[in-house]
């Protein structure tokens, strides 16, 4: 990968990685140095523990905590190993990375398949009454029967509001594009290249007024914590589905339990809740029309693998100083 | 709907409808005869009972017994009111429908979408875990959480078998479209206009020993009894996922047992078994990987509405000599 000349990077991991990963990133950073703390990550939810070695490495491959950038002076990339960047997404750390001309990639591409894919099998689920219809077994033409075939409801026709409208929801649009359902984004700004129509806030309470299936794929920030509160779930169309797979702090969930107890909401499918898990005793477990999944949306059968790949792919173009994927910062 | 001059038609109606859609019914039929049995049909998949009046009937738009039909001398059509024609494809009523000149059309069109909907609900269901992460509250970063993200299976790559490409297997492939995979189709002969690569009988092992998705939507016939058998469920990929969604007699279900003991299969999802509802004390309904919905693949919302409405415009064009929609014999 390097070449005569080429300056030799010292790369901070703190994402566990197995032996086969430690020796993918050894393969393809030959050249350079890797420096792995002694207690890895966990989960890429969770906050690594400061690691003396940090203060010298040039790239941050990982969840590096924010005080530690702070204070490593030779740092000249941070690659983010998850999609969400709450941790780093504040007004002081953004202007803290432009001075330092510090770019911060994410690893958004590795998980918009599998959150997508998630998200339309909440959809298709919700669709097709599979919480019930798998719990039954209602006998051809009973009561019982007619009434869960009747619940059953067509997509074709019907309309999906994304709110959040990045790599996971452009995505989503593309898988629902062969149900002939309308498809609208909601963003703070419409950059006219979402191949959908985009609402911005003077027109979300109408279109939430019409919408069946509700999509909060929304980052968490200060300007989206309880985004659906009280006031926007008594907007929603009476009887819509909705779904969160992006933070469960964009929801006021006091708010969620009465819009599903007043049947506002027909039915809640959450990959994120606060906090996570949910107490066994928390009431939205106990609504019969709330599904929860313990956010596993982005999760897929060799992550690590497709996040290691997807750093070393960003890694090449970075020591090629081309364009860095993936970039939010 | 009839001009002067036009022959009316006495139209026996044994499907259950209500007083809206029987109002419909009079309205669009306007100069015709309607004739409705004292007990209707519960269900589409119920024998009906024989009715004294179907003798002098010229269309029969529901589940009318072959023996009725039989000896009903005015007959000109037959509108079955499901996708399934099991009761009537046999040779010999084929043989009789072609000698009195009496085309059969079912309700294919009713159900296409909705049974497509439903399998894709159950491949998205199968690929995302749903019926074990919706039971789990497995915390971030533990265990069962990593196990649960890692079972996670993305669908790009991934191979379909549909077998059976009919208008459901179409709209399933329509509906499969975005998300990559290699999608074959297995007919008894290749029409050429399936738009997607169709295997018959004498690549059929090689296929399944390659197939990530199985998807039975055979109808029942002579021919297709257990058609799934211990033999064929041999040649299947280790780990596949089977899906039933045509009829529970193209399965031996004690060898789906064994499949699934076995770990040949990965999982099974069906809407139809022998016989529906399975008992309690079945053992397909004690194994772990086994999902059922109680033959609901093609219900929806206002399905006799559907049905109904189906059905008129199929009458429009039989009174103007039109070619029929969804002619089967």
């Amino acid at each position: 990968m390097t070449t005569a000349g080429t300056k030799s990077f010292r790369i901070h991991v703190d994402l566990g990685v197995s032996a086969e990963h430690k020796r993918l990133l050894r393969e393809r950073t030959e050249g350079h140095e890797l420096v792995f703390p002694q207690t890895p990550i966990s989960s890429v939810l969770v906050k690594a523990e400061r690691d003396p070695q940090f203060a010298n490495v040039d790239i941050a491959f990982g969840q590096a905590d924010t005080e530690s950038i702070a204070e490593a002076p030779r740092l000249k990339w941070i690659h983010v190993s998850s999609s969400g960047i709450t941790r780093y997404d504040n007004p002081d750390f953004r202007a803290l990375m432009a001075r330092r001309g510090i770019p911060v990639t994410n690893s958004a591409s590795v998980y918009n398949e599998a959150c997508a894919t998630h998200t339309l099998s909440f959809i298709l689920a919700q669709a097709r009454c599979l919480p019930h219809a798998l719990g039954s077994n209602a006998a051809n033409g009973s009561e019982e029967w007619q009434k869960l075939r009747g619940a059953c409801v067509p997509l074709r026709g019907q309309s999906v509001l994304i709110l959040g409208y990045g790599a996971i929801g452009k995505r989503l649009a593309e898988m629902l594009a062969p149900f002939d359902m309308d498809v609208i984004a909601y963003r703070r700004e419409a950059r006219g290249d979402e191949g959908v129509p985009v609402v911005t806030n003077d027109r979300l309470a109408e279109v939430l007024g019409r919408t069946d299936h509700v999509v909060d794929i929304l980052p968490e920030s200060a300007s989206t914590r309880h985004f659906f509160d009280a006031g926007r779930f008594s907007q929603i169309k009476q009887g819509a589905a909705f779904y969160n797979i992006g933070r469960g702090a964009t929801v006021n969930q006091e708010a969620l339990v009465d819009a599903l107890r007043s049947r506002r909401l027909g039915a809640a499918w959450l990959d994120v809740t606060e906090p996570e898990p949910l107490p066994d005793d928390h009431p939205l477990r106990h609504e019969p029309n709330c599904f929860i999944t313990p956010h596993i949306a982005g999760g897929h059968v060799d992550e690590t693998g497709t996040l290691v790949r997807h750093f070393l792919a960003n890694f090449d173009r970075f020591v090629r100083g081309e364009p860095l994927a993936d970039r939010v910062m």
